[in-house]
């Protein structure tokens, strides 16, 4: 799969992260909280077969942003969607910037085409196979019409009809909390580290090593001053060799990290993405069951029947269930 | 050849180098300013035929100490005395240091004893050769009344009949003193390249392995409580055990210059030693070309005979052959 970027794009000050921390509010029209309640009900019934049709398309930037945009709103409530690539804020050169954002958006646009949920829906087959103007922005328009966003993707879900404790939704939410804590905490660590052994490599020993050849090729050249008449030259030879040798040495030290720690790093960078997204989905998750004790309390204060109680209960189990 | 130091010695504050300098006077008793001027005949005729006995001797410091003054005062007019290894300056611990000391100390006779007219002297062989203390003492003093010292050395040598110009010899100096600067220059720069490569190795690298291996080995413990119920073992272990692979890269890392580097480092420490004898030996040198001048300017000023300048010129001619 291919996404090519257009052209160089403006860039936005505001980070997608805080984006996120927006739109996957509980509250509001499209909420957890009014799911939950039954606020809106959905006779959406979305299928969509996934086709890998190797087109290549050339999106620009804003092209992504909206398409982010529908994403978030669609399915951030359950899905974890990575925030787009971000502008760099170390300096480079405006070309080598470009191209690892575009390898960047490749990354990001392949890693939600594995997520089946997300593959097979509407607005990302319309991403995928943008052909015209017009098409695209009859697409745009549906898209962005769409109801069934928010808390309300789970009204369109099928669930195993086995009812779940509170108790066991807690204690995976908690498990699973922790997990993505130490996955981050970890990934931080490596990323960190990864950082600083880099530096250490291109920078110091990649110096001193080219500057250990260029030193012993200068010394080499003071044994050929010395006036000695024994053979000198064998010598000045070997020792120019072994100096330019080591300047090689310290030439493909600093070439290193292109072609060994960048993937790796790239790949800690899409994790980095995923995690940032699960705080807020557990968020949902965990005023869900708040919501679920809730209730329990109005149908003892006789504020809430047994019935409409149970009807939450299997929204919760829903959430439960679409949370994995 | 063994020499071995009988137990720790007290260190002197005084660098050796600063002897060096006061000793190597052209002026006083034994300057090459009254051997120049003849101010000291010598009758003696030094023959020590070089013997390889493999003998072990335990020497103390302070023997050192003193067999190195002697060295100096003798031959140090003409040929390069390293100083004797020095203290320390960064803290180590005790044997380490005293090892590392008794290790130069070997390397330090050693290259003496690659000299053909300090391998046959008296007072090597003395120190060489010590057996009993009252041996030791007599010898001793024998060393401390010689008088074939400082500049007055040149009175014992033989040289090529040949007379040299003042140009021959001052281009000779010139030449010698451009290679010994470059050398002193190559070697600093070498050294202090390998320093800080030692430090990025040992000190960054070594230690960022180390901490990525710790990462990678706590990282695999997040997946264990993941709770994840798929094949989950064999991740764990293969980043444990690619954790524990890269703590131990890390360590061979720090253990690397003890291997490798430390030893050249040693050499380029004798080095130093070496060429930092040749600016006092070229003073002598320049010293007694500038004197030839002066006799010069004097013959004119009919202060001086023609024969009596000659005489010096000799002299000069063998300062210039004795230093090569």
């Amino acid at each position: 799969m291919d996404a090519q970027m257009a052209a160089p794009v403006t860039m936005r000050s505001t980070s997608s992260m805080m984006k996120t921390l927006n739109r996957l509010s509980c509250y509001g029209k499209h909420g957890v909280e009014n799911y939950l309640m039954g606020k809106c009900t959905s006779n959406s019934q979305e299928m969509v077969i996934i086709k890998d049709t190797n087109v290549q398309v050339g999106h620009r930037f804003k092209h992504f942003d909206w398409f982010h945009d529908r994403l978030l709103e669609k399915f951030g409530a359950v899905i974890p969607i990575p925030g787009l690539p971000e502008k760099q804020i170390t300096g480079r050169f405006e070309f080598e910037f470009i191209e690892q954002r575009c390898s960047r958006l490749q990354t990001w646009i392949a890693r939600l085409s594995q997520h089946p949920v997300i593959a097979q829906s509407e607005v990302f087959q319309h991403f995928l196979h943008f052909t015209d103007e017009k098409v695209w922005k009859a697409g745009k328009r549906k898209a962005e019409k769409d109801e069934v966003i928010g808390g309300f993707i789970f009204n369109v879900m099928l669930t195993p009809p086995t009812e779940l404790s509170v108790q066991t939704i807690e204690s995976s939410q908690d498990e699973f909390g922790c997990f993505v804590r130490r996955m981050d905490e970890g990934i931080r660590n490596i990323t960190s580290t990864i950082h600083d052994f880099d530096k250490s490599c291109t920078g110091g020993v990649a110096r001193e090593l080219q500057r250990f050849g260029k030193h012993l090729v200068e010394h080499a050249e003071a044994f050929s001053c010395s006036g000695y008449l024994g053979e000198v030259n064998a010598l000045v030879m070997a020792m120019q060799h072994t100096g330019k040798t080591f300047k090689d040495i310290g030439f493909l030290f600093s070439e290193h990290p292109k072609k060994d720690w960048n993937s790796f790093m790239e790949l800690l960078l899409e994790y980095k993405g995923l995690l940032a997204c699960f705080p807020h989905i557990l968020q949902n998750h965990k005023a869900a069951t708040e919501k679920l004790k809730e209730c329990d309390k109005c149908v003892t204060a006789n504020k809430m029947t047994l019935l409409e109680k149970e009807t939450v209960n299997k929204r919760v189990d829903i959430m439960a269930y679409a949370g994995g």
